[in-house]
């Protein structure tokens, strides 16, 4: 798929690294410090595969300047070895150019304003009145409702769906399967059963915002849902309506937030980890993979609340346990009080 | 999107509530207390709200009769402000009617029966023997395959998947990535690796239920898995084969069911709740967020499994206790016993 | 839906049972012990069920010889009845053949290869040069890109995305909504936001392999995500890109592996469990649903860390004592001491 070679010197220049070794090598692929072949670029940015550097036969490898001495081969250095091998990889693996235009098994419906070089793929349908921005990609078998808005350098893969009137900004990215602006989980419980809680709101999406395969961003009750500029969100998230997210903030696969919650920005929330409804987390909060958040957090800071697995036999004698704690408690405040009586009785312990 | 306007005299009549305040004012909009202008309508069901009645800029609010003193605005007082609240906002804002008929780039398989006004949207894909209610529709890219019967007035979203034989009442709406009736779980250890065990039930949904996005019913494996009617499902959730679902019962988003498992009416299953297989869960109970059944629970009332999160490093500690609360179980047996000699050499403590 | 009729002499051949009871009887459909009729044929696996082998009105039970006598009707006895069910309800149930052929509503892309038998359904849109296999179904609405290789014999079922370049072995099913080959969650911290890591990897799945509706499997950043052979995914499950799966492993609904994780052969998962990024799971671990895996697990055997539910007051107590167990557990070390020194004092206790 690569079709770029790029000079170690080029690089340097372009993103503030230091060449150790031989300035006019070329790379045009990225590879692991251990799959690496010739012509290949790497990276050490886990102190874990520090080791391999010595055996790499990769062209070069983008480390730190303390990691440059053990690496066998050119070294391209760096504070920040991880973002300047995201760059380059870019730059290796452009985006395969998809031809604009609208296919003709395509459905466009009226009034739909499509941007310069835009393209719609087959079997995308369009509502009335959508507006796709200048160079997005509809992918196939899309379903954009009507009075949809899509800014523009945006890229939605197949089978994508955005309910009516959903906003999106510039360069977001939208996986397989996601499904923007669905209905919030809103109903009133009535004499005979459920009453359905329309949801007038919708959802707002910033610019830069990725959003995982088979993901879920509900659309407001009232108000809408706000997703804010630069969120990355992995795949299977459950978005619930009234949440809105800050900026910066990433959403591991599995996670979830319930209704009307506000997150910071800049928070990393871990896979499966699932975030209460009504509550506040405050910017620059991690919350562990598997945790669970129920009250609003304040503090930055990293938070937890994941058990990990043990042989099932000695996990159930824990769960028997832990079900009896508070006999436990109640043993051992008795049994304080009756020891504190005997030394009342007595000579003081040392 | 609002195209009606409601007198509150009228919506008094219909609702039954009381108005405090000018009958003939109009509202058109629906509206939270904080963010509401003139012409809206709002309404206040949870305390924490209170205080925004004092300040609301809505037209009207509907509320309890003893929160209406509060409130700085027209009244409309019911005993159930949240469920008035529903119906007005049903009537404010009406589904967008979609244009009844067969769009031509639909596909619709042989001997399919087409009920009066029903709509069947572009690239929905028919199989053979569809049967499809009066007023129903099928949304853009939609794949209904052979021999499945949807009743009227239902609407199933862009990208919703129905397998062979599945069967919805009447009235039920289906959000896109919804997939009813794949294969359930089934395959039997052979001696050189898995044998599939066909799933020959079916999914059959009662009336009025509703489906959230990406969420998953599966086919049973020889009878028949069921929805009761008025089955509200949230997105992201799991019903596994054979599973039974008893009437109006509720389930948020990410909450699974694992097969042949029944649950009652009237349940509410929390976000992310996890409910074992081959157990029964009695009518009226509540699960909350992140709880796992694994055993059959008989009682109604509210069951809870869920740890909030700590900050991580406090957290550490406690996991380590925990692991090692058999231990420390031990140690307090022993101390009792030492105790309890103790006492018995000395005087009694009072 | 079953066309067929077999004899039970012939069942008894063909899979190694011995008939007790009528061999020219014969069944064309399967039926649970309880919901059996005339012509059915039912199975004992699960000895829960035993008591109901008195009352079938099955006309034949495939059963271990040891529960054959208490059975009221014809008897198929062998040492695996579930396996031997499952082979014989393939026989009734035999897949519905889809016509052969591309369906005039199908979009396909440049220099394709499509294999003798093959069906292409409504609304598939194919990429260019993609490779399908003899006798595999494309599904409608399919979304196949470029580059993608499927083998022989497998079914798509509706609305499933197969990124660029991914590769399937023979004999796979992949369900309605499942995703395979979309990017990685990979992203650098840079100065001014998130830069995007390209995930030029694949995903290679073996043969024989299942995948369920709304399931998600990621590409992978630099090498590729890898599916053994005859491994079985449920609905909504996550693997995460640089994940490698042994053959013959099953994950159930709902269950999600994190980055670079390596799971063994023949590893049962289970619903909604979770295993964590960069570690290694040995051969033959079963992880119980709701299990959290955060480190390798070296040793074979079964794994846990779920809690069951508790009424909820109780379990708020619970939970509240959890979160001091650290003073408790110094409360504890404290009394030894004391006890101790007392002990010293005075006389031993017996």
């Amino acid at each position: 798929m690569q079709q770029v070679a790029l000079a170690l010197s080029d690089i340097a220049v372009r993103y503030g690294c230091e060449v150790l070794g031989d300035p006019d090598a070329t790379v045009n692929c990225v590879a692991t410090l251990s799959g690496a072949a010739e012509g290949s670029i790497s990276f050490l940015a886990n102190p874990a595969y520090r080791a391999q550097l010595a055996e790499t036969r990769a062209t070069a490898v983008i480390l730190t300047p303390d990691d440059a001495e053990q690496c066998a081969t050119n070294c391209l250095t760096t504070a920040n070895p991880y973002a300047v091998y995201a760059l380059v990889a870019q730059e290796l693996y452009p985006e395969p150019p998809g031809q604009a235009g609208v296919h003709p098994a395509a459905v466009i419906g009226e009034a739909c304003e499509l941007g310069d070089g835009c393209r719609i793929a087959a079997g995308a349908v369009l509502g009335n009145r959508v507006k796709v921005g200048a160079n997005t990609t509809i992918g196939p078998n899309c379903v954009i409702e009507d009075d949809v808005s899509i800014g523009r350098d945006c890229r939605l893969m197949g089978n994508v769906s955005l309910y009516r009137e959903v906003v999106l900004g510039d360069r977001c990215r939208i996986h397989s399967g996601a499904v923007i602006g669905a209905d919030g989980f809103g109903m009133a419980p009535g004499d005979s059963g459920w009453i359905k809680v329309p949801q007038v709101g919708t959802v707002v999406i910033g610019n830069d915002v990725e959003i995982g395969a088979n993901s879920c961003v509900d659309r407001g009750a009232i108000d809408d849902t706000r997703i804010g500029n630069d969120v990355k969100i992995d795949n299977l998230v459950q978005i619930a309506h009234n949440v809105v997210i800050g900026d910066h903030t990433a959403m591991a696969g599995m996670s979830g937030v319930a209704g009307s919650t506000t997150i910071g920005q800049r928070c990393l929330i871990g896979g499966a980890a699932t975030i209460g409804g009504h509550i506040e987390v405050a910017d620059d909060v991690s919350v562990m993979g598997r945790g669970n958040v129920s009250r609003s957090i304040t503090q930055k800071g990293v938070y937890s609340s994941v058990i990990p697995v043990e042989e099932a036999g000695k996990w159930r004698k824990i769960v028997a346990r832990l079900k009896r704690i508070d006999s436990m408690a109640s043993k051992l405040h008795d049994l304080e009080k009756a020891v504190r009586a005997m030394r009342k009785d007595g000579d003081e312990p040392e």
